[in-house]
This record gives structure tokens, C-alpha cells and sequence, in this order.
């Protein structure tokens, strides 16, 4: 049987509208940023993946792709090692930085990400198995994500209101919550905080747990609050919230507050990549992890740590950026192969308008997706989709995610939310 | 593409000639037990993996190979919760025990490696790939073992001799090792204790030291000692072993004792399972754990267990039982897959004087096996020698490993020396 070998790799950066979504750094820029990455055999097959697209983060794919020529698609560790390699010469083997939340000290697992789910796809368009199968097969046939509810502005300024409007104050976010609800058919929500008081915030998910009493909800102030403020933030909502994600910034704090309440807390940023699980383990500092392929190295590596978290005694769930059918799809395939994996996803996916894949694999009913059944991700490209939302990058102007500067060329005199309550 | 499925599975429990290697617990019986496990799929492929054989574990074994038709080889997640349901209604969750040394509170994952293992066999063989491409690729294409020492008579009583002679003196224990090394060509090699005093037992360490002034040594007492003992051994060996495996027992001995010393401690006693990592790694207990796929529940959740390792700064061994060449094949596939397996492996390779794989897939080259390249786990059945062995498997009336009832028929006073010194 031949052993494929890769022949060629396109990176293509992509722009998509993205509303103006408030946040503790600032808020969304009108155009979303992602790359799509394709991974060409000598054997004719092709593999997708979906990723970051800030222009470091492109050019070190870039550098990656020029060097992957002639590897075989199954062989990860090695790729693993090319991407290091690659990475200590173009950067001296400086992290990265993405959205001004996440910052990590090595790029090697966001750059490695994408090929690897890439070489997956391919693995198993080769076997002509779906990627779930690559993964140790499926837990569960069906993926369920939360609502992902924004503070917002009506419209980015100087342009139309999107479709979504205003939602500021409790009401607000309830009818976005009713909207997100009705036509998704979520059975979970998760508020983004860390844009109003903390008390303000508290009310919101009041309102929430009111007019949806039977879904489970989380707030996620991305670090805004002090341990103090967060213990009472705890203390109001225990009961109320299945978790608080990332009330204050950092192991040290978080396991402060970890230590004064019995709420389950989680992270995203506290606990980005192995290196934070040994200090974050011995803390106690969270008890949910929240999980993203694109920033842990791939689908193998999320895996690992989804058994890690099992090992020790944490939960899991799922991270997302703004993002659109691609990183779906990968996202479906892993959590569907994670047994550990009990809380509902995190998705942005309803706050795009575009997408560059065909339709029809990846549909919400009740608030889940079902594991496309095709080889590999079980999704192509709409070629045109993609044509059409590269040349929106090239003219929009946007080449990196700048929530702060943009909310400052608004608001001069915001300074971000972080620790301030 | 058709996805095949699981249509039939044989065990054939095969016995072969064990030489008497003295050990904590006793000395090894005439002949040592493992069960050939082979995987038939309605597809006509066939995948192989070899694990214990003991009588209760070969009653688990079948329980599960009678509920397995029909499951689809890549679906290793449902298979582990197959085997979860039937020993929960089997056994009512009963743990493991495993030579008098290695006991689990749960046989899940014992059980269900030898048909995970078997499973990827299929799934190569399906997909043209060598088992080692499945587990991420090649970090080497050769495995380095260590030399595995021990204490022994020299034949069983009432037997002939047999080839190795008697080793119970440092020079004796020192002409083992050259026949070792000269014959295999081994890089480092470990000595099996825990039979002789400590001061006897760091004596024929010494004396490997001067006969083999550049090869890493390794001790092994399995428990043996307090961990007052263990601190005087480390401050006697400190520069000459490369570790000391389990001077004492328990996660709470272990650590005490790495506590008092900066030698290296390995353990493959008092982590043997996931559940023993939480506690070992909050008590710094070990730095070395020596993974084992029949114990750890196959090679996806032994990569998972080295992940971990390496994620929480400790280092990885490979433990070794007596053995044939199908285990010794997915121990290669396994460790040429394992960036971080930076140790030679254990193995009683050299120890058995009959093989059931066909010849010529794994031979010890500098003490070193090359990664089979075939697909799969690359190795078939000796058809002729597997119906031999089994014929000795019935005929020679051992049916569970019990290295102190075979030790205290020949010396009624022996009680195991765990803990004696």
C-alpha cells in the first residue's frame, strides 16, 4: 500500500464580520480573522484544518509550510519536531499572544495545531475513516454547545446595527439568551463578563436563571474581579451557575478563591498549556479546564489533556474563539471521542454570517451538532466561500486581533477590565 | 470503504520453560504463563496481542471475547466501556493481582489492553500502517532494552541445569551479565534484588560497576527494604546506579525516601495505575515510573500515562513480566512512538527459550530492536509453535502465577522479603 507523503501546503487568511462583542480588553474588531490550511498529498488527497490568523501567527505557518515538504502525514511526533525546529530558527522561540487574553510562552503547540489536524484529516480520508475513529471512536454521536451570550454594542460605530442589537443591561442579554435559544435550541448559556460592575453582571445571570430555569449557566469576567470580589461574587451565586470561568487572573489568585467557595471554577487562562497544569494541580486552583485544539497542539494533545484532567480529578470543557466550519468540525470529532468531556462547548459560531464550508455537515439541532460521518472531518470547502472571504482579508484592513486599540480608537480612555473590580 | 467489524476472538493460554529467577516474593515457577489473544474480523483480518494467564484472568478474558462480536476495531472507547460492564457483571469490579507484587483495585484496564492492543494491530493491517504510525510515528526506529539480571539457582530441584547456572555471588551475578552483554549486546542493565541483603545486593552492583565501568545499572528490590535502609543503599550507590526502582513499599515509604536522597527513584509497584498518580505526584514520591502496557490499559492510555509523565517532570521506564515476541512487539511499537521514553526498557526477553512469533521481525542488534516495518504490529504467528506451547500450557499443571507457593514448597519457612531489611 503507498505511504502518502506531503507535497505541497496553502495558507489562506480569511476575514469574516464579526459583531461588536464587548469584553474585559475591549471589544471585537469589525472583521474576524482565521486561516485555513490545506495539506496536499503526493497521493491527491487534501487535509483542512482552521486557525489563528494574526500575522505572526501567519508567518510562522508559513515558514512550517515550507519546510513540511516530503513528510508523512501519520508521522505527528516528527512534525511536532519540525515545527520546533522551524520555530527556534524563524523566532528564537518566542510565545504568542492572542486576543491580548492568552498568552503562551512557546508557539510550538498554536502553530503545530493546525497541521496536525490537517495530517489527521488526511489520515483519515486515507483509511477512509472519520477522524472520531483516528481519536479512539465516539462517545457520543451528537455535541452539545452553549449559547454564547456577549455584552454588545447595537452596531460597530459608523456602520449598520447587526441583526443581534444592543444588549447591555439584563433585559438585553435575556432576549439575546430567548434568540440564541429559540433558534439554536441551546440547552445550556454562558454570559461573557468582565464589561460591567460585577453586580450588574450578577444581575444578568439573575435574570437569566429567572427566564430559563432549568438551563445550566456560566459566567466567564475573564479575570476581571480581585479573589475578594470573586468570593462574593461565589457566595451570590453558588447554586446558580454550574461554574465561574476565570473570575480573577492567574494560579495564585484563582486558588485563592478556589480555597473560600465550594462553586466550581474553571479556566481558560490561568491554565493554557501543560506547563500550568503541575502548578494549577498543585494549588488546587481550578477544577474545570477548559480545552481548545487550536491553543493545546492539536487534536492527540487535547486528548492527552482531557486524561490528564481525568487523572487528576478536574473537568473538562471547551474553549472557543471566533471561528467558522472547519475548526467545527474539529471541535465535534474531538469532543465526540472525549469520554471526559461533560460540559456543553463553547461555540462563537452563531455570531458569524459567513462560512467556507459546503453546508449540510454541520447542522445545530437542539443546541448539538452531529459527528459528520465522512472521512476525515467530514467537511469540504466552498471554494467560492473562500475566495470571496480571502479577498475580505486583503481589504479589510485587519491583520491582527486588537480588542484594546480598537475599543481605545473609540473610547480613549479605556484601559482594560482586568483585575479592576 | 467497508469499516469491518469484530466477527470472532480465540485466547489460547501457552506455558514455555522459566528459568529460577529468585525475587521478592519467591522464585519463578517451572513454567510462565501468557495468554495469544487474536482478533478476527468479518473483513478476514486478523490482529494479534498477548497479555497474563493467570486462570482468573483468562476467565475475564473470555467473558469479554464472548461480548465483542460485532464491534468495530476503531472503537476503542466502546470497547473499554464493553469490558467495564461485563467485569462489573462478571466480577463485580474485583481488582487484580498479578505475580504477588502488582496488585489494582480495578482489572479494567488489564483486561481491556491485550483488545486494544490487538485492535490497532487491525487497524494497521486495515490501513497499511504500522502500529507505531498510530500512536503519532517513529521518535526512534530502534528500542534500546536493558539487561535484565537476576538471582538464581542454577535449575529448578529435580530438574536439569540450565543454560545460565547458578547466581547468588557478585562474580556469579557479574558472569551473568557478560553472557548478557556479549549475547545481546545490551546498553545498561538492571539487576533484580530484594532476594540477598542490601549490603550483598550493592556489592554485585559494585561489581557490575567494575566490570562495566560505562554502562547505566539499575536495582530493583521491589520493596525490600525500610525506607531507612533505602536511604543507607542511595547514599552507597548514589553515582552508580542511574535509579533505584521501589526500595520501599507505598507511595508514603517512597516518599520519605526521596526526600533524604537526589538519587533517581523509579517505581513500577507503587504506580501501577492511574489513580496512584495524584498521590505520588503531590508527594514527590518517584521520578521515574516505568509504564507497562498490560498493566496500564493498552498503548493509547500508556502514551496517555506518558504524557503525563512528561508533563509533570518526571521520566519514563518500561516494566517488564516474562514474555514472548508478540508483547515484545507492541512494547517496540509502543516505545519507538514515545518522545520521552528516554530510559532502555526492561525486558525478560532472553530468559525463555521458545518463541511463538515467526522469526526474523525482532532481533536484539547492540541490544536494540528495530522497529517492525510491516503493518501492523508486523509479526504473524508460528502456528506449529503456538499449538506446541499450548499443548505445554495444558499438560504442565501451573494455571496462576505464585512465585511464594512454588518458593515455600521447596522452603517451608520462606516468607516474602517485602519490607524485611
Amino acid at each position: 500500500m503507498t505511504r502518502s507523503r506531503i507535497s505541497r501546503v496553502e495558507v489562506t487568511p480569511v476575514a469574516f464580520r464579526d459583531p461588536p462583542l464587548l469584553n474585559v480588553v475591549g471589544v471585537h474588531q469589525p472583521w474576524a480573522l482565521r486561516a485555513i490550511v490545506e495539506i496536499h498529498t503526493d497521493s491527491g488527497l487534501t487535509g483542512l484544518a482552521e486557525t489563528y490568523a494574526d500575522e505572526t501567527h501567519l508567518a510562522r505557518l508559513a515558514a512550517v509550510a515550507a519546510a513540511v515538504g516530503g513528510h508523512d502525514p501519520y508521522d505527528l511526533h516528527g512534525l511536532r519536531r519540525l515545527v520546533t525546529d522551524v520555530l527556534g530558527r524563524e523566532t528564537g522561540g518566542a510565545g504568542a499572544s492572542f486576543g491580548g487574553m492568552l498568552d503562551v510562552t512557546s508557539a510550538v503547540d498554536t502553530v503545530f495545531s493546525p497541521f496536525e489536524v490537517a495530517c489527521l484529516d488526511l489520515q483519515g480520508r486515507e483509511s477512509g475513516r472519520p477522524v472520531v475513529d483516528l481519536l479512539g471512536g465516539m462517545v457520543r454521536d451528537r455535541v452539545p454547545f452553549s449559547g454564547y451570550l456577549f455584552y454588545k454594542w447595537a452596531g460597530h460605530p459608523g456602520e449598520e446595527f447587526d441583526e443581534w442589537g444592543e444588549a447591555l443591561t439584563p433585559d438585553q442579554v435575556v432576549a439575546q439568551a430567548r434568540r440564541m435559544v429559540d433558534g439554536w435550541g441551546f440547552g445550556s448559556l454562558k454570559l461573557k463578563g468582565g464589561v460591567l460592575p460585577p453586580e450588574d453582571e450578577c444581575a444578568a445571570i439573575e435574570a437569566l436563571r429567572a427566564e430559563f430555569p432549568d438551563l445550566p449557566l456560566r459566567l466567564d469576567p475573564n479575570g476581571a474581579w480581585s479573589p475578594e470580589t470573586s468570593l462574593k461574587v461565589a457566595e451570590r451565586l453558588a447554586g446558580v451557575v454550574e461554574y465561574l470561568e476565570d473570575p480573577t487572573p492567574g494560579i495564585e489568585g484563582m486558588a485563592r478563591v478556589s480555597a473560600g467557595t465550594e462553586l466550581t471554577l474553571a479556566t481558560n487562562m490561568c491554565v493554557i498549556a501543560f506547563e500550568h497544569l503541575p502548578p494549577a494541580v498543585a494549588a488546587n486552583a481550578v477544577q474545570v479546564v477548559l480545552s481548545d485544539h487550536h491553543l493545546w497542539g492539536g487534536l492527540r494533545r487535547t486528548a492527552l489533556l482531557a486524561g490528564i484532567t481525568e487523572t487528576f480529578g478536574m473537568g473538562l470543557s471547551m474553549h472557543s474563539n471566533s471561528h467558522l466550519g472547519v475548526s467545527l468540525a474539529a471541535m465535534v470529532h474531538l469532543a465526540a471521542a472525549t469520554p471526559n468531556l461533560t460540559y456543553a462547548c463553547d461555540t462563537h459560531y452563531p455570531w458569524k454570517t459567513q462560512d467556507l464550508v459546503r453546508p449540510g455537515s454541520l447542522d445545530f439541532v437542539d443546541g448539538s451538532v452531529a459527528v459528520p460521518t465522512g472521512v476525515g472531518l467530514g467537511v469540504e470547502l466552498d471554494r467560492d466561500a473562500l475566495a470571496l472571504m480571502h479577498e475580505q482579508y486583503l481589504t479589510c484592513g485587519v491583520r491582527r486581533r486588537e480588542d484594546t486599540v480598537y475599543m481605545q480608537s473609540i473610547d480613549r480612555s479605556f484601559t482594560p477590565n482586568t483585575g479592576r473590580w
